[in-house]
């Protein structure tokens, strides 16, 4: 005969294999402290309403003390043969406290229990990730202000563009982030809702009081649905979908790194504390731990993607397939807290080389733009047409070897009658950034601007 | 020589099979009307800055809604040797008012101009999809005050769990599509920022009012940094998360679907108008809606995995790999209409055989958690004893092949001293379900107050 | 300065956050035997090419003998800050046998070296896991035998659709899983050239002999390239997409297990031994082991996805993103191995309830395209009409809510005249399953010549 | 009442909402030529076996070839209410011939029927992919003999590792292709029997000729199971992988494209046929294609991971989802095939600028592995040490900011007795290049017998 705690009716025991895929304490002992939290405001519930006499619930909550306090001090026995943390719990109860602890499970099931722990931790997680990403928002807008005159080339198509500060593109990623720290808000506020009650599937028949439980711990509400409690994995998709975007976020800093510290860039240089070196060359120092951000992208669109996969198409209420919500939530929960430390204390190390940033800021006629903008504005040529004039201009560079400013003016003449050389006078990376004066933009003052309002933003 | 409008610089023609993979007008040619109304706004603006002429500024507009006219009758030729929507509109509006139209590109890129259309495409369709969203939600709570009191079995494990009301179940539903549209419109609120005025990328050094465009675009305010602005698309992966979210919700009912109008289960006959037969088996009645709405999730989870994948380490700012995020957002955007279009009408047209499922509803031993709560109840034994005295009970009836009813006294006894006679006179689906009086639960005085809340909540 | 063995040129020690981020020797320790392997053939060759004296040679291999011994008695001390499996055994190498462990990575890089390992690894799980589906086909031959005239109803849609044998059921998933095991075949075929002697990308100047130890590794041939060789995963991406379509298979039987198991369907009955029971509901017995193979599905295609988006758009040649490849691939093969023992045992042990598949197989008018079969051979009429008028005959039979044989011969008269009662005598599910004798069909006889050539295969 | 082919026993008629979900003809009219061929081989197998008359077969074969040549000139009504390519087809069968036509239809389902179409479009398909990846490996092996001596950095980590070939660099891209083609071969092969004469999912009891129908339509033999060939997508899923996975090699080769293009690395220069303009910035010259390219892979394994999801659970045999796998199928075969012609035409025109590349390969001590392999092979150090000195000569050349041959003999002699002027010597990256001898190496040596292997297997 079984001896598992749900085994009354069964004959026969488990599998040896059945058990070996159906247990779960190797992951779900991390909601441990949660699930005891869990049960105390339950069992105070249950005594409240006079359910359960108030010495057993006192025996319980003392039992529940000693093994929150077990587990923590590492002494707690795990034991894969009670399949998962809730029975692990009430299993060793009833070894301290003797029958009473039979007690606890009173208007309540698993289904319903695990629903409401992996809510807190979940809740617990996004309060921690929501700081850490608030940090590098931080560090983002503080290099910001120490970079409002640091030129570097702007990229479109990796071809570059114009010319930019090193501050604007710091505070783009800080808008990324903010936008980040949003998500995490509503995806918190939404799964706040506190399913503890909802039984198996159906509710109970015991008079419970589920606003009590709920306040207690710290839900705004109890949900409204008892099915929908215990068969909703939403909130946790929805951090999911909140941690992939994060991860993309974090892919093209760590892919912006990885090139900007290549040879050919040189505008960053990594700390020997952030670089590696290989067995067989003995000169390498390599971005080891931007490229691992880069594809830990990889195993968090992964997790979704397998959340996703579990979810579709089940009908309600509780499957077992939900089960496999742990391990994607808990490996994306883990890998994102890494990833932004590591990024955080990366960013606070990395070596700006500030002469090759305004260097290459010069290259690839990037000031051409300007120039286009200078004869609209000045000899009051349609844009379209300007910008072809600009075209020809640059064709004719490209084909002599020289800069802009080495063209003759006859040779410019010829492209258009309009032109002279106050045109050429326009050319220089930094009046461009600094005449980017619209609202976001590149210039000094734009940025400065910016760094206000994102400041004000973190408070 | 190419004739591109971006051509100046360029010598030789594009490459045929070049413009064939780049060329992007059969799908966003979508965007025509929000890239019209955009470069209205943009262009009365260049006006009010003084940035163009007033009477170039009124030529363009008139131009523009010539071309919208054009559009919407159909008569409008898009070219693919134009590339996109925006070229094609630019091209046709210099055939209608000629040079002029080279000034409406006054301080605008195409960067930011499609970031802005495609921002206001995606706002229009969630508005769409959340007025779909809810009325489905009305159906499911219309649904339910319908069948308070109609009983079915509710699972777990696709096992016969308790007997539940069917108004539980499609209340279960109207939760998941009530955070769905909680979800639409966090995104929509968090999108709502204008990018248009950020140029290529560095914004620009002519005098521009962002705010005015934004106000008059309908957005909340200028988005914050240029480079962000044109190199963003968070917006259209949580529009896509958001989706794939419903699609999953849309997956289980249709599963439910599915199961419930097999011969096994038949708790519900499908209309012909919603069936499609064999062109072999002259009997056949299939599901084939259900069954596409179901698989349909693989599609949209597909797009939001794709998109994801695209913005995986893109160094900023706009690359051309941005291009990709319009096919799956417009493909997962009409999959979503239709399939909340299909599954509203067919529940408003599914016969529900409500028989088959009371009589579904008695199987399996399904008040069998009654009894446990019984015995708690009256003869105050823990629920983790009752539990198991329970589960004896129910391999005796097994043994015996007999309902619970149908045990003898004696045999009772056997298993426990305490249970007497009344015991098994409180089993009852009908009595099972009406106790389930818990905040939330199935009982018709739990689901009543449930209908009222949603419907608050959807006035 | 740090310690570490590629340090030389480095002045400061790796962040500590650095070192958790990049540490690989939690996972990569299960490459432990296959890096000893590689290393003593490594050495092997280096001494037979006389690249390092015979006696070091031997040294090392004894040395490295000895970590092999510790190993596998769990006495050998894993060290984070050594980063991986390869560093920790040089290192532990170096302290048993001194400075001679210095000459071991001679004309040898960890790039090529961990391929080697892990090329080796996956050979070797290919080999367990196609043992494992070879066994699974082997159960489902077994079970066909014991079932070539037991009659279910087959489904399409899941509508009951036409009769069919159990034997023929089981025979579809023979031919899945023989599918599998020729991917598995393939991929390992692909696989089986050997990286090692690549260096880090351009080869080396050492005189090795390649084709010496991939013949000792037992590989087919050396690989071509050694850029390639270094930054190729084909093979685990490959190895990925078999392993997903394997999990695809397993979903679908244990979707059916569920199903079946469900008392609407009632096909089946799950021994005590591989059901669980519910923490509330005494009666409950579940079907967790096929819910979690199903579910299971989700986390391998989220392993696929992962990989795939960690090598989409890596230039070549490593970059440390690669790290990336082994959680996917040590977790899928452990999925998969568990899934195939878990899904073998069970259905060994599965109860089958013929007489409910036989009832259920006559319902749903499931023999009418016998019946339009019937018409076409007896009665000359073309398909197409034959079928239209069975269409007829059922939407009667539905109206009058009785059975086709119960059907007045007038009222069919009335549908057709060419109709008599002959026509009906026809209709009989066992009749109806003993007629499909085309090949491949699911009469006992075409049954039994599958299992006969299934039998040929599989020995 | 319907007008449905199928719908004799069906009162009422299709939902508009019902028939716009369920219609596939927009896409699945690409199987028009391939059902053609199909449907004449199964009426000439009916004839053969006398199931129908010899005079009907010819007519319907007769009708069969004018559909043919109606849908090849273009006249071909394509009609969204008959659903699908398969009922457009017989119904304009019937419209030619009349009632005749009913008889094709005779022993065939749309089940193995669509089966069938599919699995020879994919075959057709797999061999034009197969002959495009062939050709981009002949580019790559012919840019390789055009390169054996020109000299660039390898990269690992995108940090200069050591020199190598540009020839090894696209050998390298030969080996990948080689693979791809492997697997499409070894996909195509699996996918290779006929499921043609399965019926509906029983197989029939008309006598006929599964064999004749496979042979004519160029299968190696008809499925085995009628089950399994009605409910297998394995093919079109294993098709998906394998394009995948080519999607990822074709990423990687652009990624490189759009780093050696831009104005850092500067190792190519694309042609103007293959750039494109900015709307606002006249200079720019931006990469698109490759961009395209990369990027593409995201919808390919989008589309991968769709078609996972819609099989994930499906219970047998034929569901309506798995309509949802010709999309995927079609986008990703076509996308596919545009990037190989793309990618082809554009290697063929990129300048390489092969000044630049050797200037870069000299940098950041790109030979100092050269340097710790000749003080192992001169100076009988073991590899350790000598990475370890090597290291330290590094870091004072750094920290003297000069190369490796300006360093002064005293301040190499202190960091080991041992070292002289001979070492520096060796460092050269043309001695380094061609030093490098050993199998599937980077000297010109190993990279002619590359070529030279992979010409005959290109024959």
């Amino acid at each position: 005969m079984t001896s598992k705690i749900w085994g009354g009716r069964f004959k026969d025991k488990t599998s040896k294999l059945m058990e070996s895929i159906n247990v779960s304490i190797n992951f779900d002992k991390r909601l441990a402290s949660q699930d005891i939290i869990g049960s105390i405001a339950h069992c105070n519930m249950l005594v409240r309403q006079e359910i359960i006499p108030k010495n057993v619930g006192k025996t319980i909550i003392q039992g529940l003390k000693t093994i929150d306090d077990e587990i923590s001090k590492g002494v707690f026995k795990f034991r894969p043969e009670l399949e998962d943390i809730h029975m692990n719990i009430e299993q060793r109860l009833k070894e301290l406290i003797g029958e009473s602890a039979g007690h606890l499970h009173t208007a309540r099931s698993r289904n319903d229990q695990v629903a409401t722990d992996f809510k807190i931790w979940i809740r617990d997680t996004i309060d921690r990730i929501e700081s850490k990403v608030k940090r590098l928002q931080q560090i983002f807008v503080q290099k910001s202000e120490q970079h409002t005159e640091t030129i570097m080339p702007g990229f479109t198509h990796l071809q570059t563009a114009q010319p930019i500060t090193l501050a604007q593109h710091f505070l783009a990623y800080n808008e990324m982030f903010s936008r980040d720290r949003g998500r995490l808000q509503d995806t918190r506020k939404r799964l706040n809702e506190c399913p503890l009650g909802s039984g198996a599937l159906s509710g109970t028949s015991f008079n419970i009081d589920r606003s009590y439980t709920s306040k207690k711990l710290g839900f705004d509400k109890p949900t409204s649905n008892s099915l929908d409690s215990v068969s909703d994995r939403d909130f946790a998709l929805e951090f999911l979908s909140t941690c992939s975007i994060i991860a993309i976020h974090l892919s093209r800093i760590s892919e912006e790194i990885v090139l900007w510290s290549s040879s050919q860039f040189n505008f960053i240089t990594l700390p020997d504390a952030f670089s590696t070196g290989s067995s067989m060359m003995p000169q390498k120092r390599n971005p080891d731990a931007a490229e691992l951000i880069r594809s830990k992208s990889g195993s968090i669109i992964g997790n979704l993607n397998q959340l996703l996969i579990v979810m579709k198409a089940l009908p309600m209420a509780y499957s077992k397939d939900m089960q496999e919500d742990k391990i994607p939530v808990f490996e994306t929960a883990d890998t994102i807290e890494i990833c932004l430390d590591v990024i955080a204390e990366m960013l606070n190390e990395i070596i700006i080389n500030e002469k090759n940033m305004l260097e290459s800021s010069k290259r690839n006629f990037s000031v051409a733009t300007d120039l286009a903008d200078f004869l609209v504005k000045e000899k009051n040529i349609p844009f379209r047409e300007s910008h072809h004039i600009v075209g020809n201009i640059i064709k004719l560079a490209e084909n002599k070897e020289v800069d802009l400013d080495n063209l003759p003016l006859k040779d410019i003449k010829n492209i258009d009658e309009r032109l002279d050389l106050e045109v050429l006078e326009a050319l220089n990376v930094k009046t461009s950034v600094n005449s980017k004066i619209s609202y976001g933009g590149t210039s000094s003052k734009s940025v400065n601007l910016q760094i206000k309002e994102a400041k004000k933003k973190l408070l």
